[in-house]
């Protein structure tokens, strides 16, 4: 049986960027479980047809085929019950909240401080219809709208419960990693991937989980292809 | 066997406005616990001295006294297992995410709007405490911290997790409210009980959660004594 991950993909293949394709790539690790990834860009919808779907990650493992990154990892949890990710009902409706918290809080902030960065970085064929679709959303310009400033400030106030809780332990989930880390970390790597930008100081709690996260499962994270990686793609 | 709840009181016994009691009284109720509260205020510290301690809450049960919410919490759960509040090790840990959440996003965005209702609200006694600790802490006056424009626009940003969830679901931990709800609900029993600042516009979902918290165990929050029940005390 093969297990097949959709990935967003970017100017370089092996460039893999998306925040929840990258909640799932750690969801995998964490259950010890094989994947096969696939490329993909934001303008090949037919690719996906067979999902029924327009958006990664999508992940068909056997016959399954299961789209959106939280519902990928209830998935796993029913289909693999070992290491439990999102675990029993109330620790499940908890970890919602960390879904929505990095989407909301957190994603919008690194969003004014990367958005150059993650124009340089999607695929050629990608560029227009990025452009298109964020300036809709932003109701501004890429160039307007991007603000290291704002995004960092942002940012900074935006981290002060996460930096709460990783004053006191190593991992959101505890002594060990498992979904909420996930669901938040993957916005770490969809920055780190793309852009130079160093979101958080070196004295911050964050800081230290952040590179926690990147060791973990064999360093899957540390090991990611990074646009500074990729020779002239990084202005 | 008396269980005994140590609870903040204000300028009128019947005040009590503690963030931190407030969730202790909602867990309280969420256990079916009956409890006997007893004012406390700030400066009367010899009258936690049997706990070893000097803020509340403090709860007596029989033989037990435990003092801070999160582990009022988790001994409710250890001594009571009925209708969990925090849960098993993989929701409490996410659920001490909420404690920072609450006190670390929330918290700080309400003060800066309700200080001076706060400072009206306290027990005489603690009047030249309050100011001293607090200037202390923000590094100014009570009069230069407040301002509502600016807390009110931090607290319509720090609530963007809090309302994507309640987008979806009643309660923070699903169709019926526990520990999670509570943690963060005390911060709006705080600011209601002293103040008539409307804190979230009424077509917010989080306004629609606070209406329904309100209303949980026959309306325990609705029939707080609210600063402006009492004659004269609101400026």
């Amino acid at each position: 049986m093969t297990r097949v991950l959709y990935e967003l993909s970017g100017r370089d293949e092996s460039l893999r960027f998306s925040p929840y394709c990258w909640r799932v790539r750690y969801a995998l690790a964490h259950k010890g479980l094989d994947v096969e990834t696939r490329p993909w860009h934001f303008t090949d919808k037919p690719a996906l047809a067979f999902a029924d779907h327009d958006k990664v990650p999508v992940l068909v493992d056997g016959d399954e085929v299961v789209t959106d990154s939280y519902a990928i990892l209830r998935y796993l949890d029913r289909a693999y019950p070992e290491a439990p990710l999102l675990g029993e009902p109330l620790a499940d409706a908890r970890g919602r909240f960390f879904k929505y918290y990095a989407e909301r809080a957190l994603a919008p902030a690194m969003m004014r401080t990367i958005i150059m960065d993650l124009f340089n970085a999607v695929h050629p064929d990608d560029r227009a219809y990025f452009r298109e679709s964020r300036e809709k959303r932003f109701g501004r310009t890429l160039e307007e709208f991007h603000s290291p400033a704002k995004g960092l400030a942002q940012l900074d106030a935006a981290l002060a419960p996460l930096r709460g809780r990783l004053e006191e332990v190593d991992f959101l989930d505890g002594e060990a990693a498992a979904g909420a880390d996930y669901l938040v970390f993957g916005f770490f790597m969809w920055a780190r991937c793309v852009s130079s930008a160093d979101l958080v100081s070196n004295a911050d709690p964050v800081h230290a989980w952040v590179e926690r996260m990147l060791d973990l499962h064999d360093g899957l994270g540390r090991r990611a292809t990074r646009v500074t990686d990729i020779e002239g793609a990084y202005r």
